[in-house]
């Protein structure tokens, strides 16, 4: 096109670029922070069950069963809950709600870089507050006069979770809407549900991608106040969510003992994990999610790292931060994963010592 | 929440409102433009065979095979396909990468009530051309300066279709990206893709839903310029499409045969509608979509009729439009479906004359 047909917002952005979903090639995925283990049996038979002429048919809308299944478990009511199509979907659907042009919105550096991309493109103007202390909310951040502000919550990609009570003394303190970003509550030792209820500014997003081992068939949930829920539902697509994702988020929902047994057995060789890469004197940050952030102080030696893993056949993902520096984030997979790649890595970082 | 925190271009506009989805009783669904047929069997098999534990890993996020086989059907290079999450959500994706706060949106007046909720969402000035003439796209239209224009070919509500050299003539001399909303090209005697290989500002947008039955699984796909597909990837969701939804598409694909033969189908049973409601008295537009929309000109008689046929079980769509008035949208169901409808009406109209 010969014509300057696009939105300089959008041509002046980088976009969003996510984890490498390999074709061909078999790794050891660790990159992407999927849940190792299968869902719930029970999801695919409902999607079976649901597989059937009636996908000619629109689905429901609202998602109203989704939406009920996931209010009793979060102990909301079901007009407190929107479905979306993954929580990305959510997101993108609150700062449309809430952020106009040059408003601005609020987050931590790092953090989930979708928070920056989606506030690009609703030409918002983003004020960043780095994370120099790792794990504390930055003081500047509590006067942030935001419409919006994004709070990850285990934080991503550091995996560290902010003390509940700074997160309410932010709710409190700033001017807008408070969107706490629960993708790894589930791998958290607790989760900001309580908090929901006593700060009418805050909203909770959920996924079933991560704790339910469902990041294939997209399902994110807000849980907001009903009038943001309604005006949430004006700018989300009709019909955002599938049939089949619908069916199996419900089975999903309902089989939370499965869910919860999966995210023991990643804590616990998440513990070993971090263990494996101390005594290789890796530094770490502390983490309550499904995942373990390194930090190199060596320029290059990540990047060196993660090539050499990835030749040995593990992905992981590769971070250069901003305060922060040079990082790789790794996925806590299935137990004979771990050993498997803390061997890989102390090859790689000490030589064969055989 | 007492303080006011949405945007107000959010808070002031209504929102799209769905067709009815009716749950519980039973209907004889003639209100959304369903297909009446299944999808192809295939469909069911491919989905069955993607069920597996895989469905804790994020999907592909470009739906890669899927733009192949799109690619292929259409005869364009798979660089000029956008998946998208039903067609909705590549309109959405495409105004957010044209149209900025008070950039103007050209639309006609009536036509896919969406259009003007997603230019709402996006603070653009609408520029609405009334249809008078019904098929005939507006000689005002022609000089429009939009940055973004939506024409539906075959048009919606009516079903009627806009002159090829009419169409080419709207791309030539508008100043911006005309989008080609194909949902019901299928049922139609041409389409737009010859027309768009030859305009650069056209962007064309198709769906798995009305002729590949497929509605309940959301897939939609933009075909455009390699450089507008790279700029509304930014915008994108990363995973927009489910990897079931993924594997169906490409079977649905896989089997343009079924579609077909559907669609053969249905374009009999339209004319068999039309000649029904015409014996009847009633006028109908011109229809080379899956549907048939009627007109009263009598105060209240559509709205009132459509009631009746709710009651006696027929589900159809009211539209109380600007310049047509009170219209009656009925979708081509089967065959028999149709017998059974053209039957219930003349009783409605005519009482039981037995």
């Amino acid at each position: 096109m010969s014509i300057n047909y696009f939105r300089s917002a959008i041509e002046n952005m980088e976009g969003y670029v996510p984890g490498e979903q390999p074709i061909g090639k078999k790794f050891i995925k660790l990159n992407t922070n999927e849940n190792p283990y299968p869902p719930s049996p029970k999801v695919f038979d409902a999607v079976k069950a649901r597989l059937n002429e009636s996908m000619r048919l629109y689905p429901d809308s609202a998602m109203t069963k989704v939406k009920e299944k996931a209010a009793t478990i979060y102990g909301v009511d079901s007009g407190e809950i929107l479905v979306g199509n993954g929580s990305d979907d959510i997101l993108s659907i609150l700062i449309r709600t809430v952020v106009g042009k040059s408003d601005s919105v609020a987050l931590t550096e790092p953090t989930y870089s979708l928070y920056k991309t989606l506030a690009e493109i609703q030409e918002g103007r983003i004020e960043k507050y780095p994370l120099t202390e790792g794990v504390c909310i930055p003081e500047e951040m509590f006067s942030s006069k935001a419409k919006l502000v994004f709070l990850a919550r285990p934080n991503a990609p550091t995996g560290a979770s902010f003390a509940l009570d700074e997160v309410e003394r932010l709710a409190r303190s700033i001017k807008g809407v408070l969107l706490i970003d629960e993708a790894y509550a589930d791998f958290a030792d607790d989760n900001c549900l309580e908090l929901y209820r006593r700060c009418d500014n805050i909203v909770l997003s959920r996924t079933l991608s991560k704790s339910y081992s469902l990041a294939g068939i997209r399902l994110g949930l807000a849980i907001g106040r009903p009038e943001v829920i309604t005006q949430m539902t004006k700018v989300k697509d009709s019909y955002n969510v599938n049939a089949l994702t619908g069916a199996a988020a419900i089975a999903a929902l309902d089989d939370v003992d499965h869910m919860q047994k999966n995210v023991q057995i990643v804590k616990r060789d998440r513990a070993f994990l971090k263990v494996g890469l101390s005594r290789m004197g890796i530094e770490s940050f502390p983490s309550q999610a499904n995942f373990v952030m390194t930090r190199f102080a060596e320029n290059g030696k990540a990047k060196s790292i993660f090539s050499k893993l990835r030749e040995a056949g593990f992905l992981v993902r590769y971070f250069h931060l901003d305060y922060l520096g040079e990082c790789l984030r790794i996925t806590v997979g299935k137990h004979q994963e771990v050993v498997a790649f803390l061997d890989v890595l102390d090859k790689i970082l000490h030589g064969d010592r055989k």
